[in-house]
């Protein structure tokens, strides 16, 4: 499949994931011991549990950073940089049905999936009447994902190289980390990540401090990842401490919209209205909306507004990938992007 | 697994397909001469061919019996007699899907999974701006079920046996039919039967007239079904042409509601009006209601408005299965069912 290496956009590298969403009440999350709001890994076994429990469901692909280039390809449309992705299913059902989805959505896409070990990724979803979800991950083949599945050619062709923090949570990635950011340097690209999760955060603290003050140079997260990061209380202190260390820093903070700090100048965007049925993938609609104005110079301001209108949308229904074209509602609600 | 044999309302035998659902335009449908509104059977190469053209997807549980006994469940809650479903998936991922979804939705579901031969069947189902569906089925394991897989003791325990037509269609489960019908009848139970689709009945038009004369207690079939099934031209001849040959056929005509003729008795039902987004399962959700009215001893009309309501649910979303509680939508609109 090689993808072409020339103009990428952004190159996304995170956990390739098939979501499988289903309702639940606060009850059902009491009675399984599921932390509302989070992302918490499982076991098969668990998986196997959680899965028999759980109502009816519907499989939607998944996975943040993947999300993020499905939301990025709609938004830029045919006309845009392309984006391409980078992630480790199986040679399964649910390997194929994560690969057609993301590439018909417009991403380039040619990681090999794995032939042996464990199956493609799943994250049960538990969506609660306040439209919270609830995200129980088994990482099943992405935890092969390692430094020799970096693609150089596409990282260095990237504008953005776009790295996931749920990313620190299989042994080998974070040396696939390391190599992506030092290969798109070299290349005089730059590097993003997002913190993914205030748990995550917790987990892999050092790790993600030393990344963000050595390579990364566009840095999002919302309000409890930002804080957790830097272990402090107020939102404004955490933000004092990301001026330091990142060049942009993107803080979302769900309905009161995301401040953008770049070079010296503060930016505030409003949140876009819209009926919130599911914050499924809200962060990663963001992120891949403020990636499609950077990456076309649009500025911080159209850009954090891109960011929020994505993010919109992705809350507006069920499932983290865009059910309208992003490129139209842009269009519709900001004007041409030129 | 063995069900319990005691007091089922019904039981469908039906495909055990996934759904996999996108959104397409007419010019997709021309570019890859796929018959609007229809089901076509299709093969694996076929399969492939559409799924890397298609957009991206998500998968839902499907099948139109299966689809109409997780909708009579919903309906009848824990309160009402449950219902039962027999079809042959794999032992693979989808069919692992399918077997929760089912099961989760309240269903017993005891078929044994084949351990080789083909992979769960699946049906691409493209929905185009009129909400209309183009269903492609790769029918799969489901060619697999034979009169072995009909559980005598359920088929027996269950006021109605419901028959899905399409079942027609893989080679061995005519026999199994009517293996069903003989043990249902032998009992004193009743059987039901779908027609499923115009050209479903035009390529097994004799077995189906056959069957309908002597097995079917209740038949359901649309306008184009029943015009096929008597190859007739109107609609009035087709209704004389069914009162003649089966105790009870309830004949659904889209926006213009259904006709439920019985005993000498004709009922017109208007349709439930509803913003119209899918109409993938339709006439499943129909048989559903009207069933679960059936079953309770609710009479004609009052079963002909359960089957409009549950119609008009299924039509609302995307995807056949129902997406709220049924019991509590029909106690809302229609009172309680005593």
């Amino acid at each position: 499949m090689g993808a072409s290496a020339t103009g990428y956009g952004v190159v996304g590298i995170g956990n390739a994931i098939v979501d499988v969403v289903a309702r639940a009440d606060d009850a059902f999350l009491a009675a399984h011991g599921i932390a509302k709001g989070a992302m918490t890994l499982i076991d098969p076994e668990r998986a196997e549990t959680l899965y028999a429990a759980m109502g009816p469901a519907i499989e939607i692909s998944g996975g943040s950073a993947a999300n993020t280039l499905a939301a990025y390809a709609s938004l830029v449309g045919s006309a845009g940089p392309k984006g391409a992705f980078i992630g480790k299913v199986r040679d399964d059902q649910l390997g194929a049905v994560f690969a057609h989805d993301i590439r018909a959505a417009g991403v380039a896409f040619a990681t090999p999936p794995a032939t042996e070990g464990p199956a493609t990724a799943r994250c049960l979803i538990l969506v609660t009447p306040d439209a919270q979800r609830s995200m129980n991950t088994y990482l099943g083949a992405c935890v092969n994902l390692d430094a020799g599945d970096i693609d150089e050619a596409v990282v260095a062709a990237a504008a953005v190289t776009y790295l996931e923090g749920y990313l620190f949570d299989p042994p080998a990635a974070q040396a696939a980390f390391r190599k992506a950011a030092r290969v798109a340097h070299a290349a005089g690209r730059e590097v993003a990540l997002t913190l993914s999760d205030p748990f995550c955060v917790a987990r892999h603290r050092d790790a993600f401090r030393a990344l963000v003050r050595e390579e990364v140079d566009i840095l999002f997260a919302n309000e409890a990842e930002i804080l957790s990061l830097y272990e402090v209380d107020r939102f404004a202190d955490a933000l004092a401490a990301v001026r330091a260390e990142t060049r942009i820093a993107c803080l979302t903070r769900s309905e009161k919209g995301s401040v953008i700090v770049a070079d010296g100048a503060v930016v505030e965007i409003a949140a876009e209205p819209t009926v919130v049925v599911d914050t499924t993938g809200a962060g990663d609609a963001y992120a891949a909306g403020f990636l499609a104005g950077h990456v076309r110079g649009l500025g911080l301001a159209r850009s954090g507004r891109l960011g929020a209108l994505a993010a919109a949308e992705a809350i507006s229904h069920v499932g983290a990938r865009p059910q309208r074209p992003l490129a139209a509602l842009a269009a519709e609600r900001l004007g041409a992007p030129a």
